[in-house]
């Protein structure tokens, strides 16, 4: 007899999370807007590792005793008070960031991934590294739980958007009994392909565009520029090999 | 200036409804499986009102003060222990609950009513009366929240679906900021209509079909069958008039 299919679950918000087996589960963070798009930018263009943080006092610190590191992260969609860089992917060129280490603060992401710490892998999922998530998840072989970062608790359309393209594509190889990952399949589908398009009509894209960062939403919405898996050792963000 | 159109939000759980305002604002109650599917089916067909209680004790208890009533609720897809029925549309046909009153235990759908209850209006909608809320919601020209009953908090798909066939609908009479009803909005384009060959992809699906509650869940998913609406007055839900 063949073995059953591991599961693949999707959490919408961290405020569900309770309701989740994370234990022994490969959970991916998803934070389209735009901590994990960042996050697998900076470490494809060659920064040695991105150490997530909650607080900006915190990254201050960290920033201080790590040589070689760049601070960053935003409040409000201008870098904060302190630090030196914001969360814009585009920030985080080859040029910039080779062999150094970025310590990060983000509200969302990094909330979720501290509440998941059971998981047995953490790894990070956005569309700039869509493919690289799916075959990792594959090859593992594990039950998984794609978990969205969401706002502040409040449901968003690109993490579910972007869990519904990985449940889309590694469907085959799981079991999918959770109504959470068969909508996101739906949103998949109706974006057809056009990831930016359809979150146009999100919260976040007024949100952001009000900010002058359509570029970064584009950016973040772009298939595969950077195929690596970002996976957590300890507390600190590295490329799976 | 024309006036700002009211807002329409979507809560796909009752552990997301503190992100809402339910203050001053129409709450509709969606619990496609069963619950809201079976209030609006008894009450199309002549029961004098529907009274809905979250325990059994307190469903027995008030069978017995109300001249005239049933007493009805399921536990794990079996009549409880001490009622009368279930919670099946098709059992309150027009000869049986005509004049009588319907004391209804459910377990999603009835917390989920009593956690609203600032709410200006409280109404229930279902398929059977998809177009009927639809057309209430237009008329009062309110900001509405459509409140998904889910399953024990989890996400589910029924309700999320009925929820975006309103949003689809009544669209262009709102403005839909929320990134939830736009996702909802995503199944109701991807069911194209047929309700229910879309939910056998469901978990409700699986076990409600394991209960052989195949032909309710038909029932539950049939637009208009029942065209009215029912709405909270006190404990009571009587229709709208």
């Amino acid at each position: 007899m063949s073995q059953p299919l591991p599961s693949l679950e999707v959490c919408l918000s961290p405020a569900l999370l309770h309701l989740f087996h994370t234990k022994n589960t490969i959970t991916v963070i998803i934070d389209v807007f735009r901590a994990t798009s960042t996050i697998v930018a900076a470490l494809d263009n060659g920064a040695t590792k991105v150490i997530p943080v909650s607080t900006v006092e915190e990254c201050i610190a960290l920033g201080k005793a790590i040589p070689n590191s760049i601070t960053a992260g935003e409040r409000d969609g201008k870098v904060a008070d302190g630090l030196q860089y914001g969360n814009s992917p585009s920030e985080y060129p080859v040029s910039f960031v080779k062999g150094r280490s970025l310590v990060l603060t983000t509200t969302n992401g990094t909330r979720l991934l501290h509440m998941v710490n059971e998981a047995s892998e953490i790894i990070t999922g956005s569309f700039p590294n869509l493919t690289a998530v799916c075959d990792f998840l594959v090859q593992q072989n594990k039950n998984v739980l794609l978990a969205c970062a969401s706002w502040k608790d409040r449901f968003n359309l690109e993490d579910a958007l972007f869990a519904g393209a990985v449940a889309q594509k590694v469907a085959e190889h799981f079991t999918i009994n959770c109504d959470s990952a068969r909508a996101c399949m739906s949103l998949d589908s109706d974006a057809k392909g056009n990831y930016f398009e359809y979150l146009k009509r999100g919260a976040h894209y007024k949100r952001l565009s009000g900010y002058g960062l359509e570029s970064d939403m584009i950016y973040c919405t772009t298939p595969d520029i950077h195929p690596v898996v970002p996976i957590l050792k300890g507390n600190e963000l590295l490329i799976h090999s």
